[in-house]
Formats: C-alpha cells, sequence, structure tokens
C-alpha cells in the first residue's frame, strides 16, 4: 500500500469510530485518575496520570510510525478529554466507583477502538499487518503500562485476565483483514466485537492465560 | 508561526538563556547523582543516573516535535556537564549536602528555563501554544520522573510541592506571550520569575496542591 | 560522513554480525521470559517481556537517529525470534536453568554485538563519535534496562557487574576506530572482544566498580 492510498485509507475510517476512540481516550484517562487517588496524588499528579494513560498507547505508535507530532501533541482534543475525566474522576469519585462494572466495559471498548483505530493508522503509514497489529495492541495496552510503572507497581496486562490478548486479536483482524482487502469498516467492527467479547468474558468468568507460577503478583 | 520565522524566534533566545540552561542541566545532574548514590549505585550507575535525569525531559519535547536527534545527542555539551556533575557528586557529597539550600534554589531556576526553553523550541517546530506549554512542563519535568522510575519510586513531582505546576505556569506564559505577539525576551523571563517564585514559595509556607489522601507516600 | 557513505558503511557490516545480533536478540528475549516466569507472568506477559528485552535498547537508538519506523517493526525478524526465545523458556525452563553459564557468556556476545552495530548504526546516520558510542550503549543495555522497570527492580545495570562499561568500551572502539579511519571490521572484532573480555572476567573474578554505598540494593 502507497503513502497516498494509506491515507486514504485512514480518512475512510468513519467518524462514529472517531468519537468512540474519544470515549476510549476518557476511560482510560478515568483510570488513571482512579489509580492515581488511590496512591494519594495531589490533583496535579492526578491530571497528568490521567492524560498520560489515556495518551501514552497512542504516542508510542506514532513515535515508531513517524507521525510527528504524535496525535496528543498535534490536537487539543486528548488533553482536554483527559483533564475534564481526570477533574470529573477528582471531585465525584464516589459516583464513579458506584459504576464499576459500566467502566470495565467502557474501558473493554476503549481498548478495542485504541486497538482498531491503532493498527489502521501503523497500516496506513505502511507498516507490514503484523508488525501494524503489533502496534496496535501498544497502542491499546501502553497507557496503562506507563501508569502502573509511574505508581511503581507491575503492569496490571502483564499478568492478569485475558487483556493485551484482546487487543491483539482486534488488531490482528484489522491487520489481516486489510492484507486479504476485506473493506476497513467490516474489518474494524469485527476486531472490535472480537475484543470486547474476549474482555467480558475474561472478567465474567475468570479466563486466564497459563501462567507460570501458583502465586499472583501483588497488585 | 511558519517553520522559517520560527527558526528566528528560537534564535532570538539570547545567550544568557543557554548559559542558564546549561546550569539546568548541571543542578538536574546533580539531583540524579545523588539519588543514586543514596541507593548505594556504582559510579557507572551514578553517571548514568545523572546523564539521564539530565537530559530525559529534553528528549522527549525532541523526539515529539522531530527535532532528530535530540539535542543530547547531537551535541556533547549534556553529556560532558551531565559527567562533570555526577563526578564532582560522588567525589565531594558531603560538600553539596551542606549547600541543600543553593540547591534547591538552582534547581528552581533550573526547572523554569528548562520548561522556558522548551517551549520556545516547541512553538519553533510549530506546535500550538497550549500543546507546547504541555512539551515545555515535560522538558522541565520528564528528567526527574525517569531518574525515579529507574530507582523504583514513584515520582516526585505526581505529588510533592508545587513543582510541575511551576513548570506550567512558566511554560504557559511563554506559549501565550508568543501567541499574543509579547516579544520573546520578556515573556521568558516573567515566565522564569513565576515559576522560580512558585517554587521558593512552595518549598518555605509549605505550599501543596489539594490531594486525594490523607497519607504521603513513602519517599 | 555523509548520509549516503554512512548507508555504505552499514552495508560493509557483514553478514557475519547480522547472524551475531539475531543470536544477541535470542539470548536478550531469554532473559526477559526468565524474568517474567520469575515474577508468575501468564505466557503472554512473558512473551511480551521477552520481545521487549529483546529490542527495547535499538528501538530508543533507531528513534534518536530518526531511523523510522525502528529495525523491530520494520522486520518482523526480532518479533518472531523473540516469540520463539519465549516460548522455548516458558515450556522447557528447566533446561535453560541447567545452562546458566552458557547462558551468561551467549548474552556477553549479545551486549557487545548490539553495542557494535548499536554505534555502527548511529556513525552511518552521521551522529558524532562519543554520542555514537552512547547510543551503541544504549542499544545493549536499553532492553534489560526496561525488563527491570517493568517487574519493579532497579535497573541490574545500574550497580551490578561490569556490564555498561562493557558495552561502552566496544562501542567506544567503533566510534574512535572509525574517527580515526580503521577499517570497521576490525574495529568491531576488536570491539566485541574486549566487551566479552571484561564481562567475563568481570562475572568470573567478581570485578565491581567503585560504589557509594555498603549494602547492596536488593534484587
Amino acid at each position: 500500500m502507497d503513502s497516498s492510498s494509506g491515507v486514504q485509507f485512514a480518512a475512510s475510517v468513519p467518524f462514529l469510530i472517531e468519537a468512540l476512540q474519544l470515549t476510549g481516550t476518557f476511560v482510560f484517562a478515568v483510570s488513571g485518575a482512579i489509580l492515581g487517588m488511590q496512591r494519594g496524588l495531589d490533583i496535579f499528579g492526578v491530571l497528568v496520570l490521567a492524560f498520560v494513560t489515556a495518551v501514552f498507547g497512542g504516542v508510542i505508535r506514532d513515535l515508531m510510525i513517524g507521525a510527528i507530532p504524535p496525535e496528543a501533541i498535534a490536537s487539543w482534543h486528548a488533553l482536554a478529554i483527559a483533564l475534564i475525566a481526570g477533574l470529573l474522576t477528582f471531585y465525584g469519585l464516589g459516583l464513579l466507583e458506584k459504576v464499576k462494572e459500566p467502566v470495565q466495559l467502557f474501558d473493554a471498548v476503549g481498548l478495542a477502538l485504541f486497538a482498531v483505530a491503532g493498527t489502521q493508522k501503523a497500516l496506513a503509514y505502511g507498516v507490514m499487518p503484523v508488525m501494524a497489529a503489533v502496534l496496535g495492541m501498544i497502542s491499546g495496552i501502553g497507557g496503562g503500562m506507563l501508569r502502573d510503572v509511574l505508581v511503581v507497581r507491575m503492569p496490571i496486562v502483564l499478568y492478569a485476565d485475558i487483556y493485551a490478548v484482546a487487543a491483539l486479536a482486534a488488531a490482528l483482524v484489522v491487520a489481516f483483514g486489510s492484507a486479504l482487502a476485506v473493506p476497513p469498516l467490516p474489518a474494524a467492527l469485527l476486531g472490535v466485537v472480537l475484543c470486547v467479547t474476549l474482555r467480558v468474558l475474561a472478567i465474567y468468568r475468570g479466563w486466564r492465560l497459563p501462567s507460570s507460577a501458583r502465586s499472583e503478583p501483588e497488585p
């Protein structure tokens, strides 16, 4: 795929997906803000963690494919959404704790959309399918990994319920869909549905991957 | 602002600021070296931590705006300054501990200059004002964040006295000064004075931002 | 050195070195996988840690010199090798633990080759010798540093036996060999031999650098 057709490919991603990706940004920012509050950060630390969690995955992807400056810097949208999410969390955490299940569901949707959109963008920049899927997965999990590293705990995605795998599954559907000339929209939808389904099953049925140890790492 | 006028803008930053920025590099390197020694690192680990602390904030900024290779690699100045700072600290820590207050003051000046110069550079590369201010703040706090992550503690800027906020304040003055066509030098001076004042007041009066918890994270 | 002669310089690095560098990728991936298993990660977390350990040093270097996308994304070789290494480790750890000494030796060779090849690539992109050597060293130690940060321990290279220094020694030989117009192959060989020798002596004779504390950081 040459660069100009790649750009057309990206442009064909519909408005709906962009809106949902901003929803993902919001949900990821909330997860960063909640963790920051649990660790006793001040309001500014909470906002920094919210922003970082929301955008870091995409920043890695953009640096890797040469999309400079990264989306999170080129536009103020993610910053604004992360700040709103952080402030709402800081001043209304009680509310959010009551809606844990919806948050996990939103998070699954956010993860799926980040993975799908990240893969599409990497393909649009000419990355080969399998590595585009890796970058799509990183778009989905990178923010949460940095969030965890910053509060000095092992990134949850490395050991918890099927999470990175769900992101990778969505990314692979998009990547190989593109390689097989499947139109982008159905491939994206299939990827999102697959990722969300895997996440929901992992949460409600306790699905885990085979692990190398009995003991759990402390959270 | 187009790219060529941006470069002129950067060129108008006077020699004085560059000299002060190198002072900031030195002070940041000392803070990395001191922490490394407290954790029992060997001389090489201390030097690595000194260098990383001094340059990482600028490296993130440069990667984000496409200034490749980053300043810290394109020139040997920061490396040389960080090595000197690290060696002086390693072989004369007693001396430096006696001058803690001056070090905190230098650090405030270093922070201010990194934030101001970082914002100016981001503007010069065509980043919009508010995101240029974010990159300026990151230039100021990024090195200290990586320093803390490497010795496995939560980055101080996330919870301690007003620090990142002071950097952001300076950065915003520069960014909106530029947007309002204020000449760069007075805006830079105002930003530096504002940041240093905020830091000094935070240190001596114990100013803190509202926090989400009673307890402090352990240092 | 202009860009085109730089590319010729890189092309003159023989096939042997590439093969050995892939060996280094394998060994580094094994070290990441072993650590992941010790921390009780699931199979996917182990593979992620294996991949990250194997490629992160090179990714930093490539981002810094503008080699976009980084080698680890532009080609699937490192991913494939890391996955194979991770799977072999996960399903046959007992075997690998019996061969600890060979693993340490392979690791020394991997480190040397990463440092040498990283320096050569940085030179080929026009980085000045001393900073090219720094990037070469980072190519060698960056992956292990991120591996350690992700499992929440202080990076071993900051305090353990001569490791980063051995990488830097190899890198400096290549960098100054190039500056003095020594042909690349003998300089590379000398660098590799020097790095491996230093590592082996450090391991078997317990060589350490002067440290700032009595106590060891906990592993």
